[in-house]
C-alpha cells in the first residue's frame, strides 16, 4: 500500500498534457503523456486487486461506436467504463438512421448530450477511420463551445486505419511489466513481422501502432514482411525518425529469418498490403462486389506464396536465448487450431498462450487511464482521494 | 443556486396529477401536468450544469422497446435512465420469441419483474402503436394488482402513430427557453408545414404532436400541406378545439407561401398522407411486398409534385422580421447535403443548425422529468433533497 | 422485519457449499445448496418489497452469452445483475469474431478481465451446451490460477441441453410458496407431461430439469409422453434413483390420461424426442439444410399424431380436487391464442395465467441468490449487513 501511495505521488512529476485532449494517435502524444497513461493504468490495476473501487462517475454514458467486429476491445471499453462508473450505450448504426457526410457532425451531437466518452472503432477504410474520429471530435468541440453539451465528451480511438493505440499501449504496459521498466526496454530487439494467414484484409493498425510506439523508447525495432506487404509510408518514416531521436534502431527487412536473429521480442502477425487496402477501400466505396471478390482472390494467392512465414520452433531457435518473448493482439491464426496453416505454430503459441492473455488484460486499464487523464487535470490528486476513500468494489467480502 | 431553490419551491403550486400515470399522449395531460414536466426538466438540466447528481435509483431497469429505428430518442431514453440511476435493458424482439396477440400481455409482465419504466416506440402501423402501449400498460396494471410486480413500471411513449410527446415537449421547452416563458408564446405564429422529401412513409406523429400541443398555450398555429397530405382527422379537430379554448388560433392551409407570412416559428417537415399510411398499414399487415412497393412508388410520384415545398430563403423572407425561428426534430432532409432536394435549403438549415441541436438536447431531461413525476408524488420534495444532498456527478473534479 | 431477521439467521444452519462453485446442474448440488439458494432468493425478494437495496457490487460486469433466443431468462439475468450492482455486457457472437474449438478457451479469458459472472444459454446441440459451459469454466480456472484474472467469474447455466436450473429452481420456489414449505411437497403428485405443439425442436432441458429436481424432495413425480418422446436416459435414471433415496416416487407412463389422475401439480409442455434431437444435432453440425427440413417435417408429422395431448378441462377434471396446480415455463402454446392447437386449452390456461406469472417472477431472485452464494462465503452475514445498512433502492420515496 505504501508503495502504491509512492507511485501515485510520483505521478506529479510527469508533465502530461492529456487533460481534455482526445486520444487518437500515440504519435500525437508526448512521452510524458504515454508514461502517465501507463502509470495511471498500473495504479488502477493494483486498486482492482485490492478491491478498491475507483468509481469517479456517479452516472454518465460512455458511447461505443464499433464500425467493425470486436470482442476484446468491446469488452475492454465496457470494463473501463464500468470501472469508473459509466454505462455503455452502443451506437448501433444498423438500428439507427445514419447517413454519410454532413450528418456525422449531427449524430456526434445527438449521442453526446449526457455522455462522457465516445469510443470509436473504424478500421475498414484506408484514409477514413481516423478522419471520421476527427470529424466527430470537431463536432463535439463546436457543440460544447455553443453550450449544446454540458461537458465535452472525450474521444478514444479503439482502432482506426492508422493506429490502434489502446492495443499498442497495452502491449507497452505488458513489456514494461515483463522487463521491469521502460528503461529496460532500451536496445531490446523487437520484431514486428508479417506472418502468413489464410484470411485477407486484416488491418494495418497493429503493426503501424507497434512500430510507431516502440521506436520511441530506444528499442531496436525490426519490421519484416514479404516484398509488397508495405505499411503506410508516412508512418514507417515516422517510426524511423523516432528511432533516431530516441537512440534506438529501426530496420526493415524482407526476410523473417534474418529479422528473427537475436530478437528479444517477436510480434508475428498478418496484415494486408497497403496498396491492396487502398484498392479495397476504393472498391468498398463503390460497393463493387465482383471487384472485391477478385481482389480477395488475388490477395489470397499472393499470401499463399508466403506460407513459410509461420512463426515456428525453427524461427524461435534463432531468437535471443532461443526464447524470445512472443506477443500477439489476439486472436492469432494458429496452425492446426484455428486454421490449417497460419501465423504461428500451435506448440509455439501454447508456450506463450497465457502470456498473451496477460498482454490483453492490460487493455481495460489503459482505456480507463485514458478516460481518467482526459477528465481530470490532476489524476494524481484523484487517485490519492480514491485510495483514501477506500471504497470497496465488492462490499462485505 | 438561490434561483434554483426558488424554482423548486414554486413547483409546489403546480397541481399536477402525474404520479403513477403513464405518459402516452400530451392531450391526456392537464396544462399543470405539462408545466410540471417542463419545470422539473429545467431543474434537472441546471443540476447537470452544476455537477449535481439527481440519482434517485440505486438500481433498477428501464426497458426500451424500439419497434422502429431510433438514434436521438434511443440515446435520450438511455441518458434519462442513466441520469436517475437506472440501467437500460433493450427488448430486442429479434432476439426474443415474441408472438402477436395474447402474448403482448405476457411479455409485458415478463420484462417487468424488477423494472421501473418501459419506453416504447411503435410508429409503423396506424391505429396500432398507441394501442400496443395501452395493452402493455393494462397488463402491468393487472400484474401489479395481483402482486406479480413489486412496483408498477411507468410506460413512456417514445413515439407512436398518434403522438411523439417526448419530442413535442422538448420542442416546447426549447420554445420556452428562446421566448423567455410560456406566456410569451401567446399569439406567436407557429407554422407546422409539410415539406418535400424524396423518402416515403415518414410518421405523422411529429406534426400531430406539435399541433396538439402548441394550440394549448394561446399560440397561433398554422398547419400547411399540399392537398391530400392530411393528418388523422380527430387530432386535427382536437387541435382546433384547443386553440379556441386557449384563446389561440388554428388554421389549415394548402399553401406553404401563404402560411409562412409573418410566422415567428416554422417547423417544415415531411410526412406521409394519412390515407397512404392507412393503406400502408393494411399492406404491412398482409406482408404484401408488391403492394408496398407500388404504394411507395405512387407516394414518391405524388411527393415529386411538391418539390417546391422546400423551406428556403424565399420562404424565410416572408416570415416575421424575415427571420422566423426554425425547428426540426432531426434528421432533416437537407437539399444538397443528405439528399439532392429535400425539406430545407442547406444554407437556411445551417443558419439554425446549432439551434436544432439545442432543441434536441432537451429531450433527455424531458424524459427524466416524466420518470421522476411518475415515480414520486412530490417531485419538489425530491428535487429539494437532491439539491441539499448535493452529490457530485463527477467526483473530485 | 423481525421475521426477516430470523430467516436470515436461520441461514447459518444450512451447510451449503456454493462458495466459488459454478451453478451448472442442480444434481451436482447438495440439498443444502438448493435450500440455501431458495432462502437467499426469498430474502432478496422481501428486501425488494421493503425497498432495501441489496447492492453488493459498486461496479462490475455480468456477461451474458445467449446462443439461443431468450426473453424471460435474458431479463431475469439482467435484473439479477442489476439488483446486485453489476452491469450486463452481452457477448453477441455475431458482432464478434469467435471461432470454434481452441478459441472458446481464449474468448472466456478475454471477456473476463473485469467480470464477475458469465451467464450462458446454449441449448441447441445435444451433448454440447453443458460441455461448452465447462470449457468456459475450465478456462476461467486456468486464467485465475495464473493471475490473468483478479477474481474468478462464476458461471451460471441459463439453459443447456441437459438442465435449466434457473427455471427449475424458480419452479421449486413457486411450489414452496404455494404449498407453504418444501416439507409440504412430500408425496404430492407432480406430472411432467409432454404436450402437443405445432412447433418442433423444443429443448429437453425443462422436463429433464423438473424430474431431476423434484424427485429429491419426496415428491411423487410422474413423467408422461407418447411413445418415442424419450428424454436423455441418464437423467431419467438419475431421477429414478433420487426418488428412491428421497422416499418419493418416479413413474413413467405413455398415457397423459393415466398420469393426470389425482395429480396435485401438472406441467404439460412440449419437447422434441431425444433421438430426434440427436439427429438434429448431427445435421446442425453438418449444416445440412435439406436434412434439417426433412427432419422437421418428420417430427411435425409425428407430433400431429398426438394433438389430443392438449391439457384441457377433461384432463384437469381427472386431477386432485379437479383443480391441480398448473405450471409452465412460458411461453405456452395456447390453443386458439398463440396457435391453432397447442399444449393447453385457452380457458384452462387463463384460469392459471397469473400463477404462471408469479412462477416466472422468482427467476431473477434465484439468479441473484446464485450470484450472492457464489461470491460470498457467508450469505447470511452479507444479508444481515445489507438489512442493517438499510439503503433505499428508490431514495426519497
Amino acid at each position: 500500500m505504501n508503495k502504491l501511495i509512492e507511485q501515485i505521488e510520483a505521478l506529479q512529476d510527469i508533465r502530461a498534457g492529456l487533460f481534455s485532449k482526445d486520444f487518437l494517435l500515440t504519435w500525437e502524444k508526448s512521452d510524458h503523456d504515454l508514461l502517465m497513461i501507463l502509470e495511471v493504468a498500473s495504479v488502477l490495476k493494483q486498486m482492482r486487486d485490492l478491491n478498491i473501487s475507483p468509481r469517479v462517475f456517479d452516472t454518465g454514458l460512455a458511447v461505443s461506436n464499433f464500425r467493425d467486429k470486436s470482442t476484446r476491445t468491446r469488452f475492454s471499453f465496457a470494463s473501463a467504463s464500468n470501472l469508473l462508473g459509466l454505462s455503455v450505450q452502443d451506437l448501433d448504426e444498423e438500428k439507427s438512421q445514419i447517413s454519410h457526410g454532413e450528418t456525422v457532425r449531427e449524430t456526434a451531437a445527438m449521442i453526446s448530450f449526457l455522455s462522457d466518452f465516445i469510443g470509436i472503432r473504424d478500421d475498414m477504410f484506408l484514409g477514413e477511420g481516423n478522419r471520421y474520429m476527427r470529424e466527430v471530435a470537431a463536432s463535439l468541440d463546436e457543440s460544447y463551445a455553443h453550450g449544446v453539451l454540458p461537458v465535452r465528451p472525450g474521444v478514444i480511438n479503439l482502432q482506426c486505419d492508422m493506429d490502434h493505440p489502446t492495443q499498442s499501449m497495452a502491449d507497452l504496459m505488458h513489456l514494461k511489466q515483463v522487463f521491469g521498466s521502460i528503461d529496460e526496454l532500451r536496445d531490446k530487439k523487437i520484431v514486428m513481422s508479417w506472418a502468413y494467414s489464410p484470411s485477407y484484409g486484416k488491418p494495418l493498425s497493429v503493426p503501424q501502432g507497434i512500430i510507431a510506439l516502440m521506436t520511441r523508447f530506444g528499442m531496436n525495432v525490426h519490421l519484416a514482411y514479404p516484398e509488397g506487404y508495405e505499411l503506410i509510408p508516412d508512418i514507417v518514416k515516422k517510426a524511423s525518425a523516432q528511432a533516431k531521436e530516441s537512440g534506438g534502431g529501426f530496420h526493415v527487412s524482407n526476410s523473417m529469418e534474418e529479422s528473427m536473429k537475436d530478437a528479444h521480442i517477436v510480434y508475428p502477425k498478418s496484415w494486408a498490403p497497403y496498396h491492396i487496402m487502398q484498392r479495397r477501400t476504393d472498391l468498398l466505396k463503390k460497393a463493387d462486389r465482383d471487384g472485391l471478390r477478385d481482389l480477395e482472390q488475388e490477395c489470397l494467392v499472393s499470401n499463399a506464396k508466403y506460407t513459410h512465414w509461420e512463426y515456428d520452433h525453427a524461427f524461435k531457435a534463432l531468437t535471443h536465448d532461443q526464447n524470445a518473448m512472443y506477443m500477439h493482439c489476439l486472436p492469432a491464426d494458429i496452425s492446426g487450431v484455428s486454421c490449417l496453416k497460419g501465423e504461428v505454430n500451435a506448440e509455439v503459441f501454447e508456450e506463450s498462450r497465457l502470456q498473451t492473455y496477460h498482454e490483453a488484460g492490460y487493455k481495460p486499464y489503459i482505456i480507463a487511464a485514458m478516460m481518467l487523464c482526459y477528465r481530470f487535470s490532476s489524476p494524481a490528486e484523484v487517485l490519492k482521494k480514491l485510495l483514501e476513500h477506500n471504497k470497496s468494489r465488492i462490499r462485505y467480502v
